[in-house]
Parts: C-alpha cells; sequence; structure tokens
C-alpha cells in the first residue's frame, strides 16, 4: 500500500450567493485595499489516501469530496494531488 | 491594469487541533470508507486582483492572506496563481 495525499477545494458554484466572499471584500476598504473583486470563499480538505495505486486513491478522494466535503446543489469541487503523502505537516506560512 | 486571479489556501497549522477534520475522519466509517488519514480541514478563497503587473497583485494578496483570511496563530497560508483572470466562473464539479 502506498500513501497518496490530495486536497480537495470546496467552492459555491457560480450563480450562487457567498456571503463569506461578501464580507471579505467589505473589509477590504479598512485594510486600505484596492484594486480586489469576486472573492469567493470555500474549503479546502487535504486527505492521505492507502491504496494499492493512484487510480483507486482518487476514486476514494472522489466519492468523499461529493458525499461528505462539498453539497453538489451549491457547491463544486477539483481534486489536486498534493506532495507529502502520509505526512503533510510540511506546509509553510506564506509559501507559494 | 490587468486581472490577475489567486487562490489563497488556509490550513490549521501542524499540531493545531482541527476538529472539522475529525469529524470528517469519524464520518467514513458510515460511508464504508477505508484507508483515509490524517485529514485537515481548512479555507480557499479565491479572488480577483487588479495591478500593474503579477508581483503587485501578489504582495495584495500576501496582505489579505495574513491580515484578513488566516489566523497566523494557529493557521498557515499558502498562495497560488489559477487561471481565470477577471472571471473566475468556469470552474467545473470533479474537475482536476
Amino acid at each position: 500500500m502506498t500513501s497518496f495525499r490530495f486536497a480537495v477545494n470546496v467552492t459555491p458554484k457560480p450563480g450562487i450567493l457567498d456571503p463569506a466572499g461578501r464580507a471579505v471584500e467589505g473589509s477590504l476598504g479598512h485594510l486600505g485595499i484596492e484594486g480586489v473583486q469576486d472573492v469567493r470563499i470555500g474549503r479546502r480538505a487535504e486527505l492521505t489516501v492507502e491504496a494499492t495505486e493512484v487510480t483507486v486513491a482518487r476514486a476514494v478522494v472522489e466519492r468523499m469530496a461529493s458525499e461528505l466535503l462539498s453539497n453538489p446543489l451549491i457547491e463544486v469541487f477539483e481534486i489536486e494531488s498534493i506532495a507529502g503523502a502520509s505526512s503533510a505537516t510540511d506546509s509553510q506560512a506564506g509559501a507559494d
């Protein structure tokens, strides 16, 4: 078995009201920040899957994303493969 | 002025309690999903910045990420450049 690390990005569907995004936009003036628009706020899940191969692992993540991590009526998700395998404790603040 | 689209991924710092991640892990049994571990739940913000060049736009996003979108005491963030420019309404469910 191999460990595969994935991220699932869940964002509001286009056209769906995004109150958190509006709140962020409303706060920009207090920070003196201009030129920012179209803010969408969603969730990001990072997880490790133990599987025999990556396609099997990704299928598990697809199922989790659609049944547990997102609401298909109002949200879309995308899955990305990320580095880190079974240990994902190496992320850094501000890293690109 | 050019439009640059970014995503900011905010996740709990390593070692910081993540109750949402534990809740997801606790739900996996109900779905009959095995082999998933190290679930971390964070936020993802997507936004467009109008700026003269990408370095200026990224500096704005860095400031937003550290002062508005994350709590530096308990969270880390990473910034990614994403496609979409000023219109980011083209994401698709389940796309990789």
